[in-house]
C-alpha cells in the first residue's frame, strides 16, 4: 500500500509552493518532499537573483506572476518577512527599440499594467550615466545604443528568496508534510496493476502506472508522484520515457561593492522608488541588468546569453572570471562609467530549467506522474501561481484558482491542449 | 573564405533529400554531405520499417507525406526503382474505437482520404484471423479487444529505403554534390563576425554565427551549416545551446518466416491490393503492426511503445528478445493465431527522433545554422516535402513549393510561428 499520497521530488521553490498548496487544500494528505541537498532551496533556487515583476505581454505570464507576487505582498502585510523591496524595474531603451514597443505597451497599460516614463534628460540628472554609449567609436563593435528613454515600472522588486522558500517549508511542516532531505531519488518506479511476475514487466499491454520512487535499496511508494527538480528532472523522466520540456544553461551574477563614492551614488539614486535606490536597471543592449543590493551596499550584474551558450547539465555550475571581464565589463562600464576598474568581490552560477519552445512553465500529468517546472528563470516571481495550479492537477481540477480569486485552466500549461501566450517583453 | 554553401551534417532520408533540393533548385551551389557513418542512409534511415500512408487527420501530415509520395510515385514512372508496393493499410478496429473515429474519418474523405470499410465477416473470410481476441479470458490481462471493422486505406505501402536513399544520392552527386563519408563531426563552430582575439570569444555582445564544422583538427567552412542527424542533433547542438526538439526512443522490428501453410496463406491473403498479400495490417489493441514482406516471404511486426521506453540515445540500439516473446507475441497470436509457436529469424532496432510535442517536423534556422529533424517515425514518407522545405528555408524563401505545387510556408514547421495540425489518426 502507498505510504504518501503524494511524494514530491525537489525541495526548491516549485516543488515546496506545490506541496504547500496540496496540504492547504486538504490537510489530510499524506505528502513527502524529498531532496538530495541537504535543506530546501539549496539547488538552482538558491542560486536566482531573486526578482520580481509583474509586467508581461504574455497573459499567461501576467497571470501567473501577479498573483504570485500579489500573494506574497499579502503575506508580508500579514507579518511575514520576505525581504520585498519594490525597487522597480528600470528599461533603458534607444528611440527606435523603444518605437518597437510603443503598441504592445499600450496594450499593457490598457490591461492595468502601470508604468512611468522618463526621457534622457531625467535619465542623466538622476543616474549620471552614459546615454551616448551608442556613439562612441568602440561601440560599435559591442553593438552599444544611446539611452534615449526610460520605461519605470513600480510593482517589481526584488525578494529573499531564502525566506518565500522557508515560508513554503516551515507552513508545510505546520500542517503535517513531511520532508526528506540529503537524499537522492535513483529512479522513478513504473509498475503494471496486476503484477504477472514477467521478466522486464511492465510490458506495453499491461496498465502501468508510477508507483512509487526508489533510494538506494529503499522503495517509497506514493499514489502520485511530483516531480520538481527543475534541470535535473530529465535524469528521472528519460528512464521512463516521459519529456520534461527543459534544458539546462548557466546564469551567472557578479557582485559588485559599491566601495567608491561614483558607486554609492549610483546605488543610493533618488527618486525612483521608496527604498532610495537604483531600480533593477537592464541596460539597452546587451541587456545586462544591474540589480541593486541595499543590504550588501552591491549592485548584483548578470546576463542571460543565450546563442552559444551551451544546454549543459552541471551539478556546480562555476561563474566564469572571462564572462565578467570581456563580457559584462566593457558593455557596463561604457554605459555605466562608474563601474570603471570595480571588480566583483563574489560571484556564482545556477542554472535556469528553460522551456525552448515558448518560454512558459510546464505542468502535466501522465500515470499518476505531474511534471512541475520548465520555469525559465521566472519560477520565484511564480512560483505562488505554478504551486497552485500543480495542486489543482493533483487533485485532478480542471481549473485552479490563482491567489485573488482568477481561474486559470490547468491543460493551459500542459502539452496536449496548451495555451500561452508568448512573451514579447523580454529583459 | 567558406569553402562550401552549405554543409550537411547526415546522409540520411532528411539530409540528402535537403541536398538534392538544395542542388535541384540552384545547381552551381558547393554543397557537402557529411556522415560518421560509411555510407548513406546507415544510421536510423537504414532501421524504419519503410512504410508509407497518404492518409492523415492532420492537414500538416497529410500535405507533408502525400506530396512526397506522389513524388516517390512519379519517380517509379519514370523508370526510377524504389520498390514501392501499394499493399495499403488496414486498421482493424473495435467498434467502440471505430465509433470515436467515424466523425474524423468523415473530414479525411471530405479532403479526398480513400478508404474502404470491411466488416468483420470479410475480415474472417480473407484473414482468418481471430475476431473475438477481446472475448477470451487471457485476453482481459492484456486489454485485447475484438474486430469488429476493418479500414482499409489504398494510397499506402512499403518503399525500399535504401533505394530511395540512393535516388537522392546519386542525383545529388550527378549534379556535383559532394560526400564525406565515415567522417564524424566533432563540433560545430561558432565565430564572431569580427575577431577581435579574445580569449574565449565571441562574447554575447559579438555578432556571431556558425560558420562550420571541426572533425578532429581540421575546420571545414561553410555559409550554412544543416544538421540532419536525427537522433544525435544534441550532441552537436547542445554545445551551442540550441534545441534539437526531439528524443531518442527505440524502436524495435521482428521478422518472422511465411514458414507453414497458415502463415503463407495469411501473407498471401488475396482481395486486398494488387500485390496479392496482405495489408500494412495494424491491430486493434495494444497497436501492434504486421507489415508483408513477400521478397523475404516474410512479415515484419513491431510496436511504438511509448510511456516507460526510455529516452536513451544509443549508438547502436538492440532488439530485445524478451520483448517479442512478452510483448508482442502473446498480443499477436491471440489476435492471429497464424503466428502461434513462429519465432523471429530476424530483428533489429532503430530509434525514433520523436518531437514529444507536437510529433511534427521541426525545420529552423538560426544564425546560419538549419536543423531538419523529429520526423518522429515518419521520415521517409515525408522526406521529400522536408527536404524542399529545408532548401526553401536554406534559399530564404518564405514558402516552399511541394511536389505537385502546394505551397507550404516555411516558419510552420519552425518555432516561433509554429503550426501544426497534432494528428488524431496516429498508429
Amino acid at each position: 500500500l502507498p505510504k504518501y499520497d503524494a511524494i514530491i521530488i525537489g525541495a526548491g521553490i516549485l516543488g515546496l509552493a506545490t506541496a504547500y498548496h496540496i496540504k492547504r487544500e486538504k490537510p489530510n494528505q499524506k505528502v513527502l518532499v524529498i531532496d538530495k541537498k541537504p535543506a530546501a532551496g539549496q539547488g538552482n533556487t538558491a542560486k536566482s537573483g531573486g526578482m520580481f515583476r509583474s509586467f508581461f505581454y504574455s497573459k499567461t505570464n501576467f497571470k501567473l506572476a501577479n498573483s504570485s507576487i500579489e500573494f506574497y505582498k499579502r503575506l508580508e502585510e500579514s507579518g511575514v518577512d520576505l525581504g520585498m523591496r519594490w525597487t522597480g524595474y528600470l528599461w533603458l531603451f534607444q528611440e527606435d527599440q523603444y518605437k518597437r514597443l510603443e503598441a504592445d505597451l499600450k496594450e499593457m497599460e490598457r490591461r492595468g499594467g502601470e508604468f512611468k516614463l522618463i526621457d534622457r534628460r531625467e535619465i542623466e540628472e538622476k543616474l549620471n550615466i552614459n546615454t551616448k554609449a551608442g556613439e562612441s567609436e568602440e561601440a560599435e563593435i559591442m553593438n552599444l545604443k544611446n539611452i534615449d528613454i526610460g520605461l519605470l515600472v513600480p510593482k517589481a522588486g526584488k525578494i529573499d528568496v531564502e525566506k518565500l522558500v522557508s515560508y513554503y517549508e516551515r507552513e508545510f511542516l505546520r500542517m503535517g508534510g513531511e520532508v526528506i532531505y540529503g537524499t537522492e531519488v535513483d529512479e522513478i518506479i513504473v509498475e503494471p496493476e496486476i503484477k504477472l511476475e514477467l521478466p522486464g514487466e511492465p510490458y506495453f499491454w499491461q496498465e502501468a502506472k508510477v508507483s512509487g520512487v526508489r533510494v538506494g535499496s529503499k522503495i517509497i511508494r506514493g499514489k502520485k508522484i511530483i516531480v520538481a527538480t527543475g534541470v535535473w528532472a530529465d535524469q528521472l523522466l528519460d528512464g521512463i520515457g516521459v519529456d520534461s520540456y527543459q534544458k539546462p544553461k548557466k546564469r551567472q551574477i557578479f557582485v559588485v561593492k559599491a566601495e567608491e563614492e561614483k558607486l554609492k551614488r549610483l546605488l543610493y539614486a533618488e527618486g525612483f522608488n521608496r527604498e532610495g535606490c537604483i531600480p533593477f536597471t537592464i541596460l539597452p543592449y546587451p541587456r545586462i541588468y544591474v540589480k541593486p543590493s541595499i543590504e550588501e551596499e552591491a549592485f548584483w550584474i548578470g546576463y542571460a546569453d543565450d546563442f552559444n551558450r551551451p544546454f549543459q547539465l552541471e551539478e556546480d555550475p562555476q561563474p566564469e572570471e572571462n564572462y565578467y571581464r570581456y563580457g559584462i565589463y566593457p558593455v557596463l562600464s561604457a554605459y555605466m562609467p562608474q563601474f570603471k576598474d570595480a571588480n566583483p568581490i563574489n560571484a556564482w552560477a545556477g542554472q535556469y530549467a528553460i522551456n525552448t519552445f515558448d518560454g512558459q512553465p510546464v505542468i502535466f500529468e501522465e500515470r499518476n506522474l505531474i511534471v512541475v517546472g520548465a520555469a525559465s528563470g521566472s519560477g520565484i516571481m511564480k512560483a505562488d501561481a505554478i504551486g497552485r495550479i500543480a495542486s489543482a492537477l493533483y487533485f485532478g481540477r480542471e481549473k485552479a484558482e490563482l491567489y485573488g480569486g482568477e481561474e486559470f485552466k490547468v491543460e493551459h500549461l500542459g502539452i496536449k491542449n496548451r495555451y500561452v501566450e508568448r512573451e514579447e517583453f523580454v529583459i
